[in-house]
């Protein structure tokens, strides 16, 4: 027997998640390469025992009161009273491992509170991109891949992903592809990847980061493979899906 | 004196649309290549005296009855009370020149009405490209290129459409673009422009048309500089702004 193809399909902004999804068993891939998702997976690799994101610095504020480790900032300066921004580099083992760590991000926040509706919501990024291909693979599920953007205006570094995850996906053969975002993603995917570092210097984002001085982590930020978790969002938490080595 | 240069945006899709425009003092080019916007260009070029865009198929009925010509269907297939379905073939200088023309779209009604802040609202196709550009080269405003896209999902046509009409702005030396949907659309039209007729064979609007038997339009759709007319919406029609050869 045959089995029927499951779709990939590619949602350039939050902004446009309720006209894409129309099925109702799938899975959601949430993505903010620079830098939410990169921070995330980084976290969950480095053995943090799960994270809470919240929407607010109100909220990231008042957790921190009850002793929870918290991760924020403001136009890239960390708040006053938090321990961590949110640069990758900053989740060291020694710093976050074994501990629950609140996360600020609105755009994040709100896109996970958005995917609800899916079967399970997975944080990608190309650090762990062949781990979530792996498992992606292991599911019998549609698989929506929700790109953050930035103020959810389209975004380059996102679609890069979303192509290169696209493809990845395509290749185990389990999947078929027939949406035109991941049509784009995949053509844009294709034309960078020789040189994704240079590419990427056209994102209006790499240069926000750029002026703020964040942009050192935009290297690490487009390595493949740097890790093997795949965090998973429960509806609460964020926690590691399938345990392996950093 | 140097001129400051004026910033061409992409918005790939009315469900964006809120997001993108963050000045007050900007041009909208609506698109929707596949068929609206060439549609309606057509009509334009072959002496519509106006068009009056609507929403519902009601609404289509209630003007039809007090006289006017009504163009609409579903699903490919012309409502029994309309004159017209949507194909820009049947907008022949006959059966059109000097009426007033009631156009049924529901993505098109609402991102005419969404981009009402805008200074103007033209309507911009493959059909009509060096018109465009020529007049909005011509006017001391910023560019917002909005795409219908379907069902408020990014389409790969009209996406191409707003690379041809943004690098044939920047090739003026008038504009500049620093948005990463402007950029996507660029690479893309540069991957498509030397055969759209064989690069837009994966776009899924491409395929319902053939599904409907109503591809017939296709090449004609993205074949450049037809008509030489610039409509434009004031609010309440759809008119000819440039006065040119068809």
């Amino acid at each position: 027997m045959v089995q029927e193809k499951r779709s990939v399909e590619v949602c350039f902004s939050p902004g446009l998640f309720e006209d894409v999804v129309t099925t109702g068993d799938f899975i959601v891939v949430l993505v903010d390469i620079l830098r939410a998702t990169t921070t995330i997976v980084t976290a969950v690799a480095n053995g943090v025992e799960a994270i809470i994101p919240v929407a607010t610095h109100d909220e990231a504020r008042r957790l921190k009161s009850e002793g929870f480790l918290v991760a924020t900032e403001k136009d890239g300066v960390q708040l006053d009273f938090a321990d961590f921004g949110n640069s990758a580099f900053s989740f060291t083992r020694e710093a976050i491992g074994g501990r629950t760590l609140v996360y600020c991000t609105t755009n994040g926040t709100r896109a996970l509170h958005m995917a609800r509706g899916a079967s399970s919501i997975a944080i990608g990024a190309f650090i762990n991109i062949s781990a979530l291909t792996e498992w992606l693979a292991g599911q019998q599920k549609d698989v929506v891949i929700l790109c953050s953007g930035w103020k959810n205006k389209f975004c380059l570094e996102d679609t890069l992903f979303a192509g290169a995850l696209t493809q990845r996906l395509l290749d185990t053969g389990l999947f078929r592809s027939d949406c035109d975002s991941a049509s784009a993603s995949l053509d844009l995917w294709k034309l960078a990847e020789g040189d994704v570092l240079g590419y990427i210097e056209k994102a209006a984002q790499r240069h926000r980061l750029k002026k703020l001085g964040l942009d050192d982590v935009i290297p690490y930020s487009f390595a493949c493979d740097q890790v093997k978790v795949v965090p998973v969002f429960d509806g609460k938490l964020i926690k590691e899906r399938v345990k392996g080595r950093s």
